[in-house]
């Protein structure tokens, strides 16, 4: 992906936390990006492929995020600090995980996105559950947990908690604390 | 509250679960009850009045499948059937439930309706904890679970779970198993 691509798709997943997806305006991204709105369509043809790839985008930036912290960090430890990440006061996990949270409500109602944000959510639970079985291997989560299931409940968590969050039901210290004891939970 | 009053609110949880708070038009609830749109303004006074009553009125056919299912069973079996009963293939539940998910990620966007569901998200979650906490006095829930913690987590999940189910990331089969090994990894 060229430079100009990476700065349309931050500029997209910017809008979309700022508006919503379903306000997405091609107009507003190629503002919000300095660049001609020709440009946006050249690169990702219609408004459904910039709303796609700001969702691949949106992927890619949690999973620097997470490969910048929780490299070392012996598996169980990993497990909770990578779930932790989606739960934090900087802009970049902010505007993450409402983009995040838009994609999979405005998926409700628009059956185009359901299937690539299927592929996501498997890909993301995936990765936990394969945290999971390592830290089993290292013997510090019991066998007889279910790595597939601990992992989406988890996920499923953050997704949960991320919402009553960002809605302004619950404080992000708190949020963080049931989520620190989830893991307890569901790991042992 | 009036059989006329009611109708409009089935009509507004309807027309949500449709097409979203954001888009919510009074002509398209008018339509939808069969009334003129003046009864609505005179009943509620605007549209914030109307999701704000929607609001309330999905609480309440909340606590009534919870009331009709419930009655009778030990506190342990509620807590895992009320949270169950959030995650059916009926019409009425499918409805409150993407209602419900939209108000949420509408309040992301629209501080206006952060408070109301703030309230409506406590009570919920309280009277978890009170199933609970009446679980914990049968001896079906040992003592050392902090019910708040529980509680509050459960919810989350069930919004969670339910967020993907309705966006078709999980079946609604696969989201029940969840939501049941979450309630035996809290409450033991």
């Amino acid at each position: 992906m060229s430079d100009r691509q990476t700065q349309i798709l931050e500029a997209a997943v910017r809008v979309i936390a700022q508006d919503g997806v379903r306000g997405l305006r091609i107009e507003k991204v190629a503002t919000a990006a300095g660049v001609s709105t020709a440009l946006i369509y050249y690169h990702f043809k219609d408004r459904r492929g910039v709303v796609l790839a700001a969702l691949a985008h949106i992927d890619h930036r949690a999973a620097c995020y997470t490969d910048r912290t929780c490299a070392g960090a012996d598996a169980r430890r990993q497990v909770e600090e990578v779930l932790l990440l989606e739960l934090q006061e900087t802009e970049e996990v902010r505007e993450n995980s409402i983009a995040w949270g838009e994609l999979r409500a405005s998926a409700v109602f628009n059956t185009d996105l359901r299937e690539p944000l299927r592929v996501s959510t498997r890909s993301w639970t995936d990765y936990i559950e394969s945290l999971i079985r390592q830290a089993q291997k290292e013997n510090s989560v019991p066998a007889g947990v279910d790595a597939a299931d601990a992992a989406e409940r988890l996920t499923a968590l953050v997704e949960g908690l991320s919402e009553r969050w960002l809605s302004g039901s619950i404080t992000l210290d708190r949020a963080r604390r049931l989520l620190s004891g989830a893991v307890a939970a569901e790991l042992g």
